[in-house]
């Protein structure tokens, strides 16, 4: 007996080591990433225009080092005893991490170098063939960079997961264990109800009065406002700060560090401040992140790019383009711009801020269309990587596609099939993200509402605090000990469930449309 | 023959994929060393208040490892087979990067590791410890930290340059290749020359007016003026930009982005109008230096600090300080400031600008006072280190000086010697690079004038662009190639001589007091 438990002592021992040993590479790994994240900020933020060479070579630098530390084969072995040896005696914490690292070494370790890079150079290549192939309306310019990529991208997708159908796998790289099995029944369930509903609401004869958010609005007024709200509504300036850039954007480098950026436009405040609100709603989750007791570590990231847009809609659209918080600012507003909101009223105010149209451009589409403009693109993904849509078929595809979904067809590829970003970069299923997070967010805020059925009082009060507090709680300070399968299912009791987004927004519009009394 | 030549190809081969190594690893070093650069400026001007803890522990993650790269045993070997080989068929430029590199290894790896860590511990403990002391008027509790530095120091000296005397040893570190026997002479004469010129001015009845600086500037005018000259002097927006902070300085990660910054009080628009005008000058050292086809490699690095010096004080003092520019930007600066400057003529905002009055802090005295400031502080560095006078009688001793050099005695140890942060911080040796860079940019100055007689004239109808080019060509773009003492020599045509320093001072002041009438 006293045997035995000298085996399992220097075992526990020998773990703790190990462990020990895991958190020390671990940790430098996540402060380099966060020098990275900083210098991606001052990139886009602080950066003189000349400095672009040598800010790249500083970059590859220090993104070799990086990577040199992630394929480390002393990580891996550390890695393998650990997740060989009995874990019992550690918690979930230490569990994660040692979860969390050896999926990433497993990311970086499986793909052959030569593939890495030349990824690597067909992203930094296909970025600017892109522009240039959007400036010029031309899609065969840009068809050849889809083609290799689409190719890379399934060769990738064998070496880290074999068993996985391609475009799984790359839809796993932004939304952890998410499947087409998963999404398309939901994707399918939103294009039968929003159809007929964006349909109906394009038939109305009378469309909500949006003439006095057009105007001249002072960038310093907007900025003070964007700037109040954000603090308002829990954004700590302690640990963060907000800037301007070309595309805003959350960055930062720790959750003490975060920085969200906006642009300001003087003929349109309205798209500013939702940005800021949509940002601020990223970087509470980062602020939000454990830290400190728990260290730099895997677990104390956020969980997927889906979660992470909940956070920001959830702000942006459950809460700022809400009745109660649209009455509790319009007086701000209309005290800060009072010769373009003279005639304006709460109500009139928050109807012009909803309204839907059918428009060629994703990023500035309404909440109704948005879901839309994401199932085409799934749609079209899954179709060339099942090989059942070819790339020199896309523009008539994405037009086609457009066509069923918005009734509008796009009068160029520029407006069509190349205006995101995204597939020059290598990103492929990415998209589906942006759907699955507002999905998210609203059976979020419905659970909030059941638990804090006094939650819409609040906000119109200017009581954004317990909000807050229930996010962090339930979510932020989850990191990343479950998945997002599991999460949904721990703060909202249920799997994710889209009845409730489309419940929400059949109530939201039809008030405002006036579907509802028809 | 043959076989020679054969030889002789082999070892050139073999040379040249040694010195390619040396250049990648140089490189890298250099890259790593430009994004610690850009979190320094980020951490004063930038980041969150919050931060500091991440911030800390990410500065010590990137540390280590270039630390790791500089120690690297495979960067000795690669140094010593090119220091062993024939270099003759080598160019300066790559005989200034294998010396320069040397050098460096030669500091890094010299110290033992347990020296270099009590030396940064103390450096780190050793800030709060002045920062306390100087807040509550107590030398006597920063006497243990000043001890146990001259001892590490000492050490430390003995480890790096084991022949030199200790003083010299650390001066080296700052002013290479410059000793006490060079310096002794030259601060010998300026004491005895500028004691009786301060001396002459402070019994003169009457003083410049200079109520007219007094008053309330705006800091929006205040900061526009001041980037204005900036650009005016040649400062390069697209490769850097100025911004605020709570000490000006000027930072950035490269030639192509360099970084100045500087504070606005409303009460004083002379003070930061000239400190963006001194760091402008270093920022076109930093801009200025060779990079592109040379690489970024040590050749490219500035000289020394007092090199540095120079060119701050040749724009702040040799050319904003003087009749030309004064009579240039007048008319601007009253523009500016209608209301204050309203009863002031250009010769009298000269004289303002240049009043001389002793008093006891460094960094706000003029510059016939300040090389006394310098010549006290170099005077106690060399006694402690030669063991001439004891930590404990620093008190004493330096308010005995200050009288006997400026007549005037500090009422506390918080206005005397305890000003400054460079002891705090380990940076001994460091004083006399001041006063030598205000004696190089004097010499400088009057080689240009004697090559650019037109010079004068130029300033004063606001073309600085030959000034710069000058200064671009004759040290800028000079990197490393040569020592300070050859630089100068190179320049002006013969040795640092502080004899043009001071006929310069007694001219101006003389003029300005009307000493040479008496």
């Amino acid at each position: 007996m006293q045997l035995f438990e000298m085996k399992f002592d220097k075992e526990m021992e020998n773990m703790n080591l190990h462990y020990h040993n895991l958190v020390h590479k671990l940790e430098e790994i996540t402060h380099l990433s966060g020098i990275m994240s900083t210098l991606g900020w001052d990139q886009e933020v602080m950066m003189p225009v000349g400095a672009g060479e040598a800010r790249a070579k500083q970059i590859a630098a220090l993104a070799g080092i990086i990577h040199d530390r992630m394929i480390d084969p002393a990580l891996g072995e550390c890695l393998d005893t650990l997740q060989n040896q009995t874990q019992s005696n550690l918690g979930e914490v230490e569990r994660c991490n040692i979860r969390e690292a050896k999926r990433q070494y497993d990311l970086e370790t499986k793909v052959p170098k030569q593939l890495v890079q030349e990824l690597a150079e067909l992203s930094s290549r296909g970025q600017g063939i892109w522009v240039n192939a959007r400036q010029e309306n031309c899609f065969a310019g840009f068809a050849p960079v889809l083609k290799r990529f689409l190719q890379l991208k399934s060769e990738w997708a064998q070496c880290v997961s074999p068993d996985m159908p391609i475009y799984d796998a790359n839809i796993d790289l932004f939304e952890r264990g998410t499947t087409m099995n998963e999404i398309t029944p939901i994707f399918e369930y939103l294009k039968q109800e929003l159809i007929p509903l964006i349909q109906a609401i394009q038939d109305r004869a009378s469309q909500p009065d949006t003439s006095f958010l057009r105007g001249r609005f002072a960038l310093d007024r907007q900025e003070a406002l964007a700037r109040q709200i954000s603090r308002d509504i829990g954004f700590d300036f302690e640990q963060g700060r907000i800037d301007v850039s070309v595309h805003p954007f959350c960055g930062g480098s720790h959750p003490t560090d975060v920085r969200i950026t906006t642009r300001y436009k003087d003929s349109d405040f309205i798209e500013s401040l939702y940005s800021v609100i949509h940002e601020t709603g990223h970087a509470l989750y980062e602020q939000g992140r454990p830290h400190g007791e728990m260290g730099d570590l895997p677990v104390a990231e956020s969980l997927t790019m889906g979660i992470h847009e909940s956070q920001s809609l959830f702000w942006e659209r459950m809460i700022a383009q809400g009745k109660p918080f649209c009455a509790h600012y319009f007086s701000a507003f209309r005290s800060t711009f009072p010769e373009q909101l003279q005639t304006a009223t709460v109500d009139s105010f928050y109807r012009a801020i909803n309204t839907c149209k059918p428009d060629f451009i994703r990023v500035e589409a309404d909440e109704l269309t948005y879901p839309l403009h994401i199932i085409l693109r799934y749609e079209i993904e899954r179709g060339l990587f099942e090989g059942a849509i070819l790339v020199d078929d896309l523009p008539q595809t994405w037009n086609d596609l457009m066509h069923k979904y918005l009734g509008i067809t796009p009068p160029t590829d520029t407006l069509g099939v190349l205006q995101d970003s995204h597939w020059s970069g290598g990103a492929f299923g990415y998209f589906p993200s942006y759907t699955l997070g507002a999905i998210y967010a609203c059976q979020f805020y419905r659970t909030l509402l059941r638990e804090q059925p006094d939650t819409e009082n609040a906000i119109a009060a200017g009581r954004f605090a317990p909000i807050k507090s229930w996010l962090n709680e339930n979510i932020h300070r989850q990191g990343r000990l479950h998945t997002p399968q599991e999460l949904v299912q721990r703060v909202t009791g249920e799997a994710l469930n889209p009845v409730y987004f489309i419940d929400y927004l059949k109530n939201k519009y039809g008030e405002i449309y006036g579907l509802n009394a028809n």
